[in-house]
């Protein structure tokens, strides 16, 4: 490696496009004749503030986000958003649903009980998480405030390749893995969250768009900077906002644009994962996570069943710059992730990879 | 301006040292031969890893922290922290004390009043902010949880120039916007909180010092992400942090140390307050808002009576390159930030424009 980037397939921070990051550092020092980086300036300059208007306008225009949307730049991430949800949603009927299909979805249920009556409305824990559910599999209580479920399992490398019908119980989707890398019809839901650093942007900002009629009530004890009526009021100014990656998520969202928006980056999502995925099922050696209908094509989870093998696995496309390719500690085995900003090189590299080590490795 | 920095004045975000820029601006495509930006690592990689020790490192030696505290890199900024205090903190007696010497003070009191029975134990409000308490003037409850206060007021221009001795009330400090900038006996509190961007990093990351064994009782409804336990025990990872701000929360700190440590920062400090006071002294055109003992040593806060005067020194010193020098909606007139990164020149530069202005717009 030494002067070479890498191909880096963490889960999040994960790669930013190489075109992003050289702007963001050519305009390091002094941004646009202005003498002053943009870590530098006051949020309630006029500068950033145009700054913040530009990435706003770019996201929205990315997401297709309807006019009767607010969306939020704030921070805390998605383990903010496990309680923020309920503090401010769960007030009208004091019942929430989810659906558990994954580590974060399981976590926001968990933290949910505090603040109401939190219903399974589905779970695949017993199966090990293995799969999404089809649409007669999910039980909606119509008298819940909102249902929740979790876009994208990281971890266990599914994905919901459909947006669940809850008929007029308000839907709550969070989208940190995979949002802006495929179409998504935002009027269907109430609310969709994510934090930006695994498919938009560095860790530090968490994207919020919410409906404007949602009925908002917040519990009487709910903090400040927690209440969504806080922000939107401020227009996500109330404190000092995250300007670097507000900033960092504009350039994303322009490269987005210039690449060919939303449609271009569901194409290549396909094309990556299509590759990844049709070099495994080919391979003897390496067995799935997910089922076949649930695969992510965001983040893939493989493993050949033997995990000093695994090891030697990422040490060795380590070295050849593919890197950060270790599964997480509850899936163990591999996860290559593979979010807008890696290039289909990256894959066709790993796929290759894949294919050597299989043809050294393989039984009989 | 064009291609030239200039000296950036602003309450926050704020300059940072150009030799710290200079750096993340080198480092940013392939930090240390990795392959990649620092904002695209996963926070569970070991070189992340080694980037966060060693700004925890080099902080704890700026702040001269005992072994006794722990230290969180936090999201949210102090307007959590108003929260997240009595969340944590107020369960011991249901009661604590709030000395109010500005708008964060009072804000820090508003929240805390969701969470018990909240004291003011001092304020200066009727008198508009002009005043910081001596000891003689606060009145503590023994049995309040904690006492709080908020070491430097950015809007108001003033500065505790002492740490009040409340005996064995636990003592919380809001040190956003003068931590790093002299001398603090940490062993003295229990808890210490700063939101970054003022004095130490771009803004999205906040620190907090806290004493290990304080007694931290949170409130049945309190988020997992706003309970402080969550992040002792995770050493500020359980879940995503702002890694980039951490990174630079380093790079800061190591030039602090590079520059001499917190004492050569405290000479600096009187230095530069002591040039742009004595030159506002001696001007018959400008008025302070703070007392004279109560002075602020980074946010000095002035105007000339003659709100369309005081817009004519702003924008005139904005085209000499001395920016961001508008006070702020409550104070009016103007404000002059002179944190760690502003070089005694700026502060030089701008006694000289002021003389220049007094000397052109003063009566008799």
């Amino acid at each position: 490696m030494g002067t070479q980037r890498v191909y880096n397939f963490a889960a999040g921070p994960s790669q930013l496009p190489l075109e992003v990051l050289e702007r963001a550092q050519k305009e390091m020092l002094n941004y646009h004749s202005s003498g002053m980086s943009v870590m530098e300036m006051s949020h309630r300059s006029s500068i950033f503030h145009s700054i913040y208007v530009h990435t706003d306008e770019a996201f929205r225009k990315v997401m297709n986000v309807p006019d009767n949307y607010d969306v939020l730049y704030l921070t805390g991430g998605g383990s903010t958003q496990f309680a923020m949800v309920p503090m401010n949603l769960i007030g009208r009927t004091k019942k929430a649903d989810y659906a558990l299909t994954g580590n974060f979805s399981e976590k926001a249920y968990e933290e949910a009980k505090r603040y109401g009556n939190v219903r399974v409305a589905f779970s695949d824990k017993e199966n090990g998480y293995h799969h999404i559910p089809r649409q007669g599999e999910i039980v909606v209580d119509p008298d819940a405030s909102y249902f929740h479920y979790c876009a994208n399992n990281t971890i266990y490398g599914t994905e919901w390749h459909y947006v669940p019908d809850t008929g007029n119980v308000p839907l709550v989707a969070d989208m940190s893995s995979d949002i802006t890398s495929a179409k998504v019809d935002v009027s269907k839901f109430a609310l969709i969250y994510a934090g930006a650093q695994k498919n938009m942007a560095p860790a530090g900002v968490t994207v919020v768009i919410l409906r404007k009629d949602l009925d908002l009530r917040p519990l009487s004890y709910t903090p400040t900077m927690l209440r969504y009526k806080t922000h939107i009021d401020k227009e996500s100014m109330y404190n000092t906002p995250p300007c670097w990656q507000i900033y960092m998520l504009g350039l994303q969202m322009d490269w987005i644009l210039e690449q060919g928006g939303i449609d271009e980056m569901e194409r290549r999502k396909k094309e990556r994962a299509g590759l990844l995925y049709g070099t495994l099922d080919n391979s003897s050696l390496f067995k799935l996570h997910a089922d076949k209908e649930s695969r992510s094509y965001m983040n893939v989870t493989f493993r050949t069943g033997d995990d000093s093998l695994d090891k030697e696995f990422v040490a060795e496309a380590a070295e050849q710059g593919l890197v950060s390719l270790a599964g997480h500690r509850l899936t163990k085995g591999m996860r290559a992730s593979i979010y807008n900003a890696m290039p289909v090189e990256g894959v066709k590299k790993l796929c290759g990879f894949i294919e050597t080590f299989d043809a050294a490795h393989r039984k009989g």
